[in-house]
């Protein structure tokens, strides 16, 4: 690798508590020349938005993002940005990629980190999660002891999730409100309805809790999880 | 609940690098009148120590905890400190318990929580879990797309964590070094060495990183993880 390239940063954020972003962070994205996010066709930045306070001068670059289940269009916007973000790399610049929560966990860090690791030094700053987020909210033990837990998505088959539901003490499902009503079947199928919890945009505005998800109908936002117990 | 009672903090201190605290972690500690944690009966406290920059003129409890297999003394330990921590709290006064990691995820803020909950109230502050700090430090992607994750520990059966590695894509199993051999033969069995790396004290002192485990021999230490890809 090249000593005079820049060092490209994967920075987490946390889940959009301004405050749940760590100290290393928030000195990171003041110190790096260059700011990097993803920005939705909407026009919604939420990695932009939880250090809005810490991005004054930096230069910035936005990724434009199609948020569709084709991976192609993504695919696309991620190889523009690793170009753009070579560039200020090779010019010495530092360049930090800043991602909801924790860049390593469901992070769309990983598609950068995979495209320009081989390249240039990549260092990575873990984030709170939203498991972490929306556990702390709920106030739910998630683990303790010789408890196992199996973290799945709404994008996981039903045999994988009753699976889970069957082997683990602990299970949480991510991005649940998309599939909420084929979900709360699955775990009523397992018996575990009573123990299990809705959360909903922790540590952002308009952020949800439901300790009895027996009253929930039809479905509910994206970034939301259900943690059974 | 009586409302003139202080609030009960429960306040992830990360992994061990002072710089993985959050923003909201350090604004509660200094505001906190009393700040809560444990000791080994070696006089460690890893929590304090991560923290010991914003403790300066609180109060504190100080939880001497035995570190030992069976869980009595450790109970003890933890009454104990309900009845202190309750005397501060009847005074009006908010505690503040520093736990590494996060405090739900095999936190030991969770047998607090389960003695002062119902009691009065709680507010959570999540915290830089071992598995995103080890994570980052080793530069694996833990989950994207459908994978699936796992997290075990070295106490659960061979069978159990057999079974994991079989289902999931991603596994990590905590608490590693102190059986690490056992886990390792696991992890051939299930032809999943080469993808195998081992973190140790991620965050702290010391960290280790090995991406090829063929080569390690005998235990390691307490605070490690396997991550299995």
């Amino acid at each position: 690798m090249n000593e005079n390239n820049g060092i490209f940063y994967g920075i987490g954020v946390g889940t959009g508590d301004p405050e749940y972003l760590t100290l290393k962070a928030v000195r990171l994205i003041q110190q790096a020349d260059v700011i990097a996010y993803l920005k939705s066709d909407k026009g919604v930045s939420i990695a932009r938005d939880i250090a809005s306070e810490w991005i004054k001068e930096q230069q910035q670059i936005i990724i434009l993002m199609p948020y569709k289940t084709n991976r192609d269009a993504a695919n696309k916007a991620y190889d523009t940005a690793e170009n753009k973000i070579s560039g200020y790399l090779q010019q010495g610049l530092s360049v930090a990629f800043i991602c909801e929560g924790d860049p390593l966990f469901f992070g769309s860090y990983i598609y950068l980190h995979q495209r320009l690791s081989q390249h240039y030094h990549c260092k990575i700053v873990p984030g709170i999660s939203s498991i972490n987020a929306a556990t702390a909210l709920a106030q739910i033990p998630l683990t303790q002891q010789n408890e196992t837990l199996a973290v799945v998505t709404s994008r996981n088959s039903d045999e994988e999730i009753l699976s889970v539901l069957d082997n683990h003490s602990s299970v949480v499902i991510m991005k649940a409100g998309i599939a909420r009503p084929r979900l709360l079947a699955l775990i009523k199928q397992s018996k575990r309805l009573e123990n299990t919890c809705y959360v909903q945009r922790a540590g952002q505005k308009g952020e949800v809790v439901i300790h009895d998800v027996s009253q929930l109908i039809g479905k509910g936002d994206y970034f939301s999880l259900l943690v059974v117990r």
